[in-house]
């Protein structure tokens, strides 16, 4: 290895750790292991390390220092094809890199350019990339407010602990006029369900704005709470322009809305830490543009650190890709997102897990056993909305199914004595 | 195909094309493409398109429509492995829908979803699949201002019309205080350079606030106009929080700036969008988290379509992959999204496209042929700041290679009366 590119090697004991975020990344190159890592730091902090003509060097302070390096493996072929790619065989490279934060500090937007910019992604010689994991030091984390109401808020909010939660998105989740919207939402709350929301892709739309849906859900809502003694929520995606975005939140509160929701990716995660610094009832991300960076398994970022940096801008509850095949998952992948959200770290309060995915009845148990925990919440549509017997009736259904689960009974016996589950078992049941 | 599935295709012809936003899509499927192609529609727009008991069809007015479907080959794998995947070959199918822009309105956040978002994304028996083009129609594309100043305006404040613009990213790019950045900025003034930026790591940090940085180099941009007798400009980069984005705009205005950078990307299209409606100098994106997202031949979305969304957002300028292996681009998809920032589209303004990727004085032909215009502006770095002679002799170098150009000399003929550009050639020339 030559001189110039030692100098971003660095022995992690050595550092001073509270100044450094720590960026784990998986990449292929066909050159010399070492030397590759070593311009990947070089492109994603200093880049030239000196002034022509100046007798200074900018590594020691600002550069970016691999702190662990391993060959995992070698491949024929980069597993992304590239319009330059060249070379017989690609080594697999684990690398974790200590980046000082002081290049980006504790601001969302500089962070990811940070890890996941123009840095990381094209760095000469490497064309296949994944982050893995970012490692956030506690003084960096102190400086970012996290949710402000979080799990144990949202909860709190419904009075109920001691079961996952049901958020129903109402469905048709486009074309249904405000107070069609919110009698097939009443119908759902009477049911059982504690929640309901807006599909992510209705928003403040002509034919349904946004004032007008949520004063009648509200009014519905209140009604049902009435009726059951139960205490209801209701989701607005208030996913808009940056600039709409607080005007939203505020029209929702002034009718009595008790939650919001954002379509993360779109709207970019720093507008949701503009809105959850300033809201007054809980925020949800939807995970909607998500794939597109995440999928591929070698390339991208992971849906891991896609959930540490929503728990990190503030979100109360994160929908978050879940369990079956059409979410393209894996159980561990889904586990470890649940598990990311409701971790201890630091001062940051937990996050509701939402991991969402064409889920009905029948889909509580997989989830309860996969997850290996009651704090989450479902997001059925269909698996109510479409129920047979209409929304009361799916609503209806997930609650015997939970009943089915505390008694330790098979949902299949428990559905011979309750009609909703069996019409749901039907309609759900063969997919 | 079903009933079901059919009332997801139309004859464009027979649609109220003013009503519809065109997506077109490259997916893979071991399915029926048809039937595939019908459950994409339904995943991004109505998904349930009636109530349960109620007699309706939401499908005619919200329901996305297949206008155009061709099969264009065939795979034995699929181009991203899925955990679920099966099926022994996959159809290669490229498609267009037409989507009721109803669904979303004239907003960025809300296009994107509805493009890319959880139904495009999540469709059963799609796992690979890229977002190719959007098309929009003119009553829509009424609705999105654009840039305010476009290429036009960021030409009329350098009073530079006939040749391209040269705009140095000043290096190091992070660690400098801002009185070393400005003497280097003003050394390539000097040099005859038309503009310095920050680079995209560069933002208001601890070690050169923005306030302190911006001021040093207009105080030096004005001196260095003074003595060349030419406008020079000064690209302040922005990027943070996006609750602050505009004070720090305001701030860079009051202090006599005239150029502000959003890394676009990680803040989100709508902040700029948000920038850009506001604001008093020429906006300029960098690509910075592009990558994740595009660089899969297969999967995710096109530049092309990031492009459109970004002149749709009002950026004055576009900093995008150019040319060169580091960026992994081809020459066709460089020139692509150059011809798109300039294309006549609607009343929407062109903007400056600016191609960058390790370029210097040599660098300035290729991009000129490949390109096939003269309305690009190139931002070299190393290639400035890194010129053995200093940024002025990195500047000038430049300068004299497009003498050359014009006067249709090889640069290595010029090189020999002209010795910064003779540096420049022995110093980057070999790589």
């Amino acid at each position: 290895m030559k001189d110039e590119d030692r100098a971003f090697f660095a022995d992690w004991d050595s550092l001073e750790k509270e100044r450094y975020c720590v960026f784990k990344y998986y990449f292929e190159t066909p050159f010399d292991i070492e030397e590759t890592a070593a311009h990947l730091c070089r492109e994603q902090s200093t880049a030239l390390w000196k002034r022509v003509g100046v007798d200074e060097d900018f590594r020691p302070l600002y550069g970016a220092k691999v702190i662990e390096i391993k060959r995992i493996g070698e491949l024929k072929r980069p597993s992304i094809e590239a319009p330059h790619a060249r070379g017989r065989s690609y080594s697999q490279v684990i690398v974790r890199i200590a980046h000082p934060h002081v290049n980006f500090g504790p601001r969302v937007p500089n962070l990811i350019t940070a890890a996941c910019g123009e840095g990381a992604f094209f760095t000469p010689g490497i064309n296949a990339i994944k982050l893995l994991d970012i490692e956030f030091p506690k003084s960096y984390l102190a400086r970012f407010e996290g949710p402000r109401f979080g799990m144990h808020g949202i909860r709190k909010t419904l009075g109920v602990y001691d079961r996952p939660l049901v958020i129903g998105v109402v469905k048709p989740n486009v074309g249904l006029k405000p107070k069609e919207f919110a009698e097939l939402a009443y119908k759902a709350y009477l049911g059982g369900i504690d929640g309901t929301k807006d599909d992510e892709m209705l928003s403040d739309v002509a034919y349904s704005p946004t004032r007008e849906r949520v004063a009648a859900v509200i009014e519905k809502m209140h009604k049902a709470e009435d009726k059951t003694g139960e205490k209801k929520l209701f989701i607005a995606n208030i996913t808009d322009e940056v600039d709409r975005i607080l005007e939203l939140h505020d029209m929702v509160v002034g009718l009595g809305g008790n939650g919001v929701m954002l379509n993360a990716m779109t709207v970019g995660l720093s507008a949701a830490r503009m809105l959850s610094k300033r809201a007054k009832v809980p925020v949800f991300s939807h995970f909607d543009f998500i794939a597109p960076y995440t999928r591929h398994p070698y390339f991208g970022l992971t849906t891991q650190v896609v959930t540490k940096l929503q728990r990190l801008s503030g979100f109360d509850g994160i929908i978050m890709p879940g369990l079956g095949d059409r979410m393209n998952t894996t159980q561990q992948e889904v586990k470890d997102n649940v598990d990311l959200c409701l971790a201890p770290w630091s001062d940051i309060k937990e996050t509701l897990p939402v991991p969402g995915g064409s889920d009905w009845a029948g889909s509580l148990l997989t989830m309860y056993r996969t997850l290996g925990t009651k704090d989450f919440s479902m997001v059925p549509g269909r698996g109510v909305f479409g129920h047979p017997a209409g929304p009361e009736g799916g609503a209806r259904s997930i609650r015997q199914a939970w009943e089915a689960i505390e008694r330790g009974v098979a949902i299949e016996q428990y559905a011979k004595t309750h009609v909703e589950l069996r019409q749901a078992i039907e309609a759900f049941g063969k997919a």
